[in-house]
C-alpha cells in the first residue's frame, strides 16, 4: 500500500478496516507517501536529487526511518489492533528480515539505498507470526549485514517479500494506491484496464501511456509473476476486498 | 537502557556488543536520550512544560514516536543483528504488547502520554520470541484500545516489562545509564552505593542526595522488587557484564 493512502487518514482509516475484514492471511508492506518530502522542508534539509531520483544520503536516511519505521508504521499498526487485528510492525532490518545491499555507487551514487534479495528473507519469522495469527505490517527500511540501515523501495520490499514466501503459500501480490489501476487515459479513472499483459505493457511503455512512478511498480510486477507469484494486481486501496476476489483493479498476466 | 547511551554511538556500540555476549534470554527497553529534543529544536517544535515535565502534544507524540520506535530502535536492532544477535524491534503499540491508558488530564494534563499496567502486557508473544531465540528490543511508545499512540516513560516500560514476565522467568531487572549507580555525590563516581534500601532511600531524596531524574527510576525500581522481581540494579551501560553477575552498579534491596 503506497501513494497518498498513507498520508491520507481518510482513507487509510477506511482501508485499514476493509482489509481486517480479509478472512486470510495478509502481510501489509507500506509506502511513506509524501511524508519524509514534507519533513525533509519543515527541517530545511535540501533533497538532492539525480536524474529524477532522490538520494539518501545520512540525515535523509535518519528521517526515512523516522518517519517510516516510526510514525507511519506504528500508526497503522495502533489503527489495526483497534480493529481486532493482532498486528505486528516491522522494518526490513528486525530479525534481519530483509538482509539487502547498499547499491553500487557507479554509475551513480544513490547513497544509502538497499537492494534486498528474495532468498535472503527471513521467511522462518513471518511464518512463525502468520501462523501465531498475527498480522506482520512491514515499512521500506532495511539493512545490510554490517548494521547499516537502508531506505529501500517500498514496492520491491513487496514483491521480495511475495517471493519469498512463494514456495510456502499461494501468494497473491496486490499492489494498491490512489488509482483503480492502470489507467489508459491518467485524468479518467474509468479508463482503468482490466488486464495487462508483457507485450501490451512494451507498447504502453514506449507510447509513454504508461509512465513515472507506475514503471517501477509494473516491472516489480511483473518480475513476480514470472518468479512464481499466484497473481499480481494494482488498483485502489479503497476497494481492496474487490481486488482480493480479483473483481477491481488491472490484473498482471504473462500472455 | 537509557541517557546519554542511547545518543552517544561511543557508548552505544561497546553496550551492544557486551550485552550481545550475554548468554541468557534478554529483553531491551531503550529510551531516548535527548534525540527527541534536538530534533523538537531543529523543527522549531515549541516544548511545553508544567512544573518541569514535558507536555506531549500531537506534534511532540509525532517526533518521539518516529524517534524512538523509528531512528533509535531500528539502528540499536541492526547493529545488534550485525552481531549476529536475532533482534527485532517493537513497540508497546505492536500485536498490543504493552497496552495503555492515556493519563488522566486532572489535575494535569500531560497529553499523549500512557500509563501501561502489567497485567496487559503481551506475555504471549514476548514468551514466543525469546523461545525462538529472538532478542527483543522495545521502544517507550505504547497505545491504547482505540489505537491512540501515546509516549510512555522508558523507566516504567522497562518495570511494567519485568513485572509481567515474572511469573514465567526468574526477572533481573537492569537499569543501565552513564553512571556507575546511586552516588552519594552526583560529581564523584566513585561514591556509588552497592546497595540501598528503602528506608535509605526515603531519607535520601528528603536530603536531596537523590534527586530530578533519579526518584522516578528509583520509585520504579522499589515498585518492582516489591511486587516479583528477581533482582533490580542500577549501573553504567558499559559495565552491563558485570551489572549481569551482581558485581557492579546499585543494587536495590527490601531491607
Amino acid at each position: 500500500m503506497g501513494g497518498q493512502v498513507v498520508e491520507d487518514q481518510q482513507m487509510l482509516a477506511p482501508f485499514l478496516q476493509s482489509i481486517s475484514a480479509a478472512n486470510l492471511p495478509c502481510i501489509l508492506v507500506h509506502g511513506g507517501g509524501k511524508i519524509a518530502t514534507e519533513m525533509a522542508a519543515q527541517l530545511k534539509l535540501e533533497q538532492k536529487m539525480i536524474q529524477g531520483r532522490r538520494i539518501t544520503d545520512a540525515a535523509t536516511l535518519k528521517l526515512v526511518t523516522m518517519t517510516y519505521a516510526g510514525w507511519i508504521n506504528k500508526n497503522i499498526v495502533a489503527q489495526l489492533n483497534a480493529l481486532g487485528k493482532n498486528a505486528i510492525g516491522l522494518s526490513g532490518a528486525d530479525a534481519a528480515l530483509i538482509p539487502s545491499v547498499k547499491r553500487n555507487p557507479d554509475p551513480l551514487d544513490f547513497g544509502f539505498v538497499g537492494d534486498p534479495q528474495p532468498e535472503w528473507v527471513n521467511t522462518h519469522l513471518l511464518q512463525m507470526l502468520l501462523s501465531a495469527n498475527f498480522f506482520p505490517v512491514i515499512a521500506p527500511i532495511t539493512a545490510d549485514s554490517n548494521g547499516q540501515l537502508l531506505n529501500t523501495n517500498a514496492d520491491t520490499v513487496a514483491k521480495t517479500v511475495a517471493l519469498a514466501m512463494s514456495p510456502f503459500f499461494e501468494v497473491d501480490l496486490i499492489y494498491c494506491f490512489e488509482k483503480r489501476g492502470v489507467l489508459l487515459d491518467a485524468k479518467d479513472d474509468q479508463s482503468v484496464l482490466s488486464q495487462l499483459n508483457v507485450k501490451k505493457y512494451q507498447e504502453f511503455k514506449q507510447s509513454g501511456v504508461v509512465h513515472s512512478g507506475m514503471i517501477p511498480k509494473l516491472d516489480n510486477a511483473f518480475d513476480s509473476l514470472e518468479n512464481g507469484i499466484n497473481s499480481v494486481v494494482l488498483g485502489h486501496a479503497l476497494d481492496i476486498a474487490a481486488l482480493i476476489s480479483g473483481t477491481s483493479g488491472t490484473k498482471i498476466t504473462q500472455e
